[in-house]
């Protein structure tokens, strides 16, 4: 979990450094006891900060999950979006999506358990906003599959729900990867990508 | 979460009675508040028990969960191996497993989070007889693929990540199924087996 933890390019935007290292010690401790056991000063003390320090930053643990879950949905958001807006056929920008799609939640796992487990510890009206940016992911990958059946290029009877369960078995990454398994984050993209293409009934032309 | 935990069908070989209201009064609250969040005393009070009536049944909390885990994995294992080893070509024989496990996942939705997510917190004998019971599991389905390559029924390139695809793609209906949402148990199992089949590579003949 440490290698994670310093891996701390995923919380570049949240500034100053004192609030990063806090978002990060809060991640750390939410996936290792889980949302409610773990204290403020749980937190504080894994930053290297006194429980007065953090509440300069965050006033409630739960802002620090909600500042986690905003971060982790609009990075998976872009990265779906970038996917979406790219050049090449619908397969190919499936296939781009869903590749970066899994990377991301196999290097960030910890974080994307921590995202997606503990959504009902959020306060209701933040809450109300992830689910508006969960709604953007799905829309973002359900128009390229929309795209694809358009193109002739997708046989897809069920638009909605295959897009879901794309995006499920993308997200159920972070449950079962294993930094020390047999399978690195680009070889699982990989196999996805071609599972997606499948999921959609992609027929090359 | 009160419906579920009502549907005692899933506990019906924990006896004593006592045994039974326990495991279903631990569920709720670790499905609630997480492992670590919740203490004996919080389990007992919801089974309207003592916590000297808790003790007589299960020792530690982790026995609990374990006990839990156990009967989790088992149904799991029980319902996917009954559709390996029933009649028909392995296109049914996958299409039965993938509908039976998403249902159960569907259904059992408290629980299956519960089993997928607390696995962390098992004492370290307990967790090495989950992960063999979880191996069975996978092996199950593998055989049903392996049979339909053999067969010649099923193009599927990477069998064994295939079969973890497919795992985890019904394992995660646990995490975003919701009683009140659009599909009921049978709709997303009828749309899972058809996207496994799509999985596999599944050519009618």
């Amino acid at each position: 979990m440490g290698a994670e933890g310093q891996q701390s390019g995923q919380w570049a935007d949240v500034t100053p450094d004192a609030a990063r290292r806090l978002v990060t010690a809060a991640v750390e401790a939410f996936a290792e006891r889980g949302y409610h056991a773990t204290t403020t000063r749980d937190i504080a003390g894994r930053a290297g900060m006194s429980p007065a320090a953090l509440y300069i930053h965050y006033k409630t643990k739960e802002e620090l999950l909600y500042r986690i879950s905003i971060v982790g949905h609009r990075l998976a958001l872009d990265i779906l979006r970038r996917a979406r807006d790219s050049a090449g056929s619908p397969a190919d920008r499936l296939s781009e999506a869903v590749r970066c799609f899994v990377r991301w939640h196999a290097e960030h796992h910890t974080t994307a358990r921590v995202v997606q487990y503990e959504l009902g510890a959020l306060a209701e009206e933040h809450y109300a906003e992830i689910v508006a940016l969960r709604r953007d992911t799905d829309a973002a990958v359900r128009a390229i599959v929309e795209d694809g059946v358009a193109a002739g290029e997708f046989d897809t009877p069920d638009v909605p729900g295959t897009t879901l369960a794309v995006l499920s078995l993308c997200i159920d990454v972070a449950r079962w990867f294993n930094a020390e398994g047999k399978r690195t984050p680009d070889e699982v993209g990989e196999l996805y990508a071609d599972l997606a293409l499948r999921m959609v009934g992609y027929a090359k032309k």
